[in-house]
């Protein structure tokens, strides 16, 4: 575990409280500050029913600005009507209020039970404690505060140098896949002291999060909440970023390895997963075609149980592989578990068993499909599944 | 229990036997036979890798005329390359031998591990047993021998009139889900005396499965040897059943409903399943929508845990239903189990909990989405998640 100054982005203060919608008594609402402008970009879920925290955000995002992030865990205020809207702009103007900044420059994010009220007066009463305890080692805190069903805190941090300039970046999530009873799923948010453009910060992290955030899976389901921000607020005094420059690019990677390290975590701490498995599908016509594919094992039950029962099992991935529709060369697909090959010309290979059992064994295992039709090719991050899924998800009650 | 007898359809005889592929002494080759050439219509997996009988069925269901289908249990005859087909062709000539016809009026089928050899030689050996035991009372056998993890047989059977002459049906069917290590799901296969024209017999089959296997879900996996055959022989002497008829409505209607039979049975009979749902999504745009939310519900599994552990957690079937990217307008759609409505208006409907958790305790429950969209509609049946899926699927081992 890295030390809590580890974590310190230059002009960003955080904290994280106990204010009782937890009724365990850990940290259940967190803030995020900026000293001082930041620019901002947002990328959220496509779920039809959003939670109010949602639709308050992507209006708000529009401007490229901002300055707080509230979230609080315990209660997602997803299908809560407008009742849920009004607990979100209340929850937002108190903290604007307390910061002392225009209300339009905070975001805010929910996690927890779907279809309660949040419990805005024990926020408001919070909220004075909350911003009096803001420090720049204060993010442990706050990814404390927005956990939920995780078992173990999600952040990650990054230095570089753009322009001779120290950046630094930092990311603290929670997850993974829609938790018990009607807990929503995945909350990120990104600070750096990045001095970069708008529409730069935009690009650049919708880019990492579709391949780190959108290539993993815990159960497929997509949940009402799901919210991932960046604030950039430009103390690093490098020269300012803008699209399609070699910088970008640089910082591009730095934000891709911080989210990948954070959405990894996120499929380890999977509900009731014992193992992280990497199903990469290579040599696709399209990068679609990886990526529909790619999903299709990873979200199959029949794979998913096959490696918690530790049975290397390839008849489950080529059929869960070719039930999409897309007509695969099914003499030409090679099926890999880490580097042995297991399936091609359309049979099984047999010869290498005890070895396979022993991957099988394993806690991360590398599955790799070559479809033999291109060059395209995608990587999705599953957990397996187990029976304590099912009874994260059966057996505790709303 | 039906008395063996009733299952008899005029002019088709059946036997199912043991020949040692199962090693628990259960039957496991089938045969039906009808003693006239009949008309013959198929559907099958769309699976990229599909098995070796399949591949042989869809050349010959292309003459529109078949006598016999073989099928074994235990061995799917899937991922074995030109050997499998091979293997495939020298069942169906055995048969054709013992039977005395064309070779090409021979229809296959497998069911079990995939990435296997038939064991083609315990089958020759059982071929002449297998065809002097054929008799028109032998249906029940010939469905033992097609049984994998089924837990009870699945046959239906229905009987009518077209044109004032009696026509009679069965059905006979295995399931459900990509069953244990390796198993290979469904198969179904129908028999009637109805004189019915090849394209009719076609059409009206692929529209009965289309609502009726094919709505169905028991873990949303698509196995390589999925296989659905109908023989019809004429012998009913109705007047000769083309398309677009008032006949053929009459039959399609008992087919249908003979194929629903079926295909709530394969649901039931569910990989660890305790409970049949089903889903109904009404009031969309267009089919393929409600197709799609359907198959969202029913595939979830945070839906199929909550079913599971009987708790009426409406929010996991709107998030499922809002997670497709078909824009749902959120203050429309209505959500109702049984018929109490518990979500309208964007937000749950409080004061009826002790009726809705009555109603999860029922072995058979009935959830409708009504999208507020248009007026199409599409009912999908699944199971429930449950412990004894996982165990089934991840503790057997290859």
């Amino acid at each position: 575990m890295r030390n809590k100054d580890d974590y310190r982005v230059p002009g960003f203060l955080a904290n994280g409280i106990h204010t009782g919608i937890k009724t365990d008594g850990g940290r259940d609402l967190s803030l995020i500050f900026s000293t001082r402008p930041a620019t901002a970009a947002g990328v959220f879920t496509t779920n039809s029913f959003k939670a109010a925290p949602v639709l308050l955000d992507q209006e708000r995002i529009r401007s490229g600005k901002a300055r707080a992030v509230i979230a609080n865990s315990g209660v997602a205020n997803a299908a809560t009507g407008p009742d849920g809207i009004a607990d979100a702009l209340t929850v937002s103007r108190a903290a604007s209020a307390e910061l002392g900044i225009d209300d339009e420059m905070v975001l805010v994010a929910s996690t927890g039970v779907i279809g309660h009220r949040l419990p805005v007066q024990k926020i408001e009463a919070g909220i004075k404690g909350l911003v009096a305890g803001l420090r720049e080692d204060g993010i442990a805190d706050a990814e404390a505060g927005i956990m939920t069903t995780d078992r173990f805190p999600k952040i990650a941090h990054r230095r570089g140098t753009i322009g001779s300039k120290e950046v630094t970046l930092c990311g603290i999530a929670k997850g993974a896949g829609m938790i018990q009873p009607n807990m929503a799923t995945m909350l990120a948010f990104v600070i750096t002291d990045a001095a970069i453009e708008r529409d730069a910060l935009d690009q650049v992290f919708r880019r990492s999060i579709a391949g780190s955030f959108n290539a993993v899976s815990v159960d497929g389901c997509m949940s009402t909440n799901d919210t991932a921000l960046i604030l950039a607020n430009g103390l690093a005094g490098n020269p300012l970023m803008k699209r399609a420059s070699a910088n970008l690019t640089r910082f591009r990677e730095s934000l891709s390895e911080l989210l990948s390290e954070l959405a990894r975590g996120l499929v380890r701490d999977g509900e009731g997963s014992t193992k992280v498995i990497e199903i990469t599908v290579t040599e696709a016509k399209t990068k679609r075609d990886a990526q529909r594919i790619a999903y299709a094992v990873a979200n199959s039950n029949l794979v998913k149980t096959a490696f918690f029962g530790e049975d290397p099992n390839w008849g489950r991935i080529v059929s869960a592989a070719g039930s999409l529709g897309v007509g695969l060369p099914t003499e030409k697909v090679c099926l890999f578990l880490e580097d042995i090959p297991i399936f091609a010309n359309g049979k099984g290979i047999d010869g290498r068993e005890a070895e396979l059992f022993a991957i099988m064994k394993r806690p991360e295992i590398r599955v790799r499909l070559a479809l033999g039709m291109g060059s395209r090719s995608w990587t999705v991050c599953t957990s397996d599944l187990t029976f304590d899924y099912v009874k994260i998800n059966a057996h505790y009650h709303t």
